[in-house]
């Protein structure tokens, strides 16, 4: 008898073939053609539980979902999530977000989420934050021209440096708020983080940057 | 015998003409002249009574200081502390700042400042901001290319705003801070509003954009 030593997570990732994409590199180009409807496609990068892909999913049904997180334990819950909020414009890519432009082919996104990103405090792991030039190169290839990133988030450093490096590098920031719910902006979707900081009170910040036309 | 109805404040500028310049307008490409050494020219618009001037002067010998400001008897404090600094290198003017190209020639001015301008939070008084798009141009045009604009502000909406008019117009966010006394930052020079708001535990906001080489 064969020894069964496959993750649980990936059973359930392949028995939900219809959410979770398993090779999301041969969709490079053609991402519209696994969707049921061909309609502007927004990319989450660090989905984590799922609580934003899956709500966002809902709200907003004439757009084409792709969260990607690369820790597989955690993905299963945004599968989870995906399911039980029995949407059709979600999918799910487990993956590191470190090779976009292998993934999507240029200007095939319209919208980009980093939500509550690790903030990697020190300066010595500047590289690795999300808003490093060097993955603002990556967005800007993928994104239309015009195409739009939102990064929400908690950490204030994270936000200072971001908004520097987005500028910086030629994006264009179109909008800020430094306490998103005290705007009470009715589309806006929680995030698991988000929604766990701003019960504690905490401000939520958020930015809109766009990618030069 | 002349019935006198000049006002006191016009007085006390004119015994102080070494600090208070009285024909601006005529020193227009010649700033240099009225100062004893002719260094880096930084301008400070809203100079209200004086407090970050006459402290900039003291702490940076080095540069020539300028600072507008429209209430007479505002500026009335901002004399006083520049004679009680004993410094050579700041000069007063009392005009309203909405005609600096008439004031200051192109590229005439390395370092610009806005210390907790009016907030003007009604969206009908937009034009009315000091960073909005008209002063942004004026602001561009007296800048030499890659000089420099700070912002400091208590005023969570005018922050924001700013943020978005510098990016729109093209300025580059070069250094953005959302708790400007967590970050110790020795060169700091408070103004009157700084003061007061960080006393009652406020975040104070500040922003450095750069003009375009
Ligand atoms: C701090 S959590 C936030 C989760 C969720 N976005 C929220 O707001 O509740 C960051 C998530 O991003 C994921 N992540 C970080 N870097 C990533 C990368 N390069 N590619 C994919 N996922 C990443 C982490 O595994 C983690 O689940
Ligand atoms: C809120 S007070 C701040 C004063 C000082 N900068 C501080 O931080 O303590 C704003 C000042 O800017 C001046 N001001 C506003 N608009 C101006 C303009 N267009 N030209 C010159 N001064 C102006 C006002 O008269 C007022 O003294």
């Amino acid at each position: 008898m064969r020894i069964r030593n496959k993750p649980w997570a990936d059973d359930f990732f392949e028995e939900n073939d219809d959410v979770v994409v398993s090779e999301p590199f041969s969709y490079k180009g053609k991402w519209q053609e696994i969707f049921e409807e061909e309609q502007p496609l927004h990319l989450e990068i660090g989905s984590g539980k799922g609580q934003f892909i899956a709500g966002m999913a809902g709200t907003f049904p004439d757009v084409n979902f792709i969260g990607i997180e690369r820790v597989k334990s955690v993905m299963v819950g945004a599968l989870k999530k995906v399911k039980e909020a029995e949407v059709s414009n979600a999918r799910l890519v487990n993956e590191d977000a470190k090779d976009l432009r292998d993934m999507f082919a240029e200007n095939e996104i319209d919208h980009l989420y980093l939500n509550f990103s690790d903030p990697w405090p020190k300066t010595k792991h500047e590289k690795r934050r999300l808003t490093y030039r060097t993955f603002l190169e990556q967005y800007e290839s993928i994104l239309k021209p015009g195409g739009k990133l939102t990064l929400k988030t908690d950490n204030r450093g994270l936000f200072e440096y971001s908004l520097s490096s987005f500028s910086k590098f030629g994006m264009v920031i179109e909008d800020v708020t430094l306490d998103l719910h005290e705007l009470e902006d009715e589309n806006n979707v929680m995030t698991e983080y988000e929604q766990k900081f701003s019960e504690k009170g905490q401000p939520i910040y958020r930015c809109t940057v766009s990618v030069s036309v």
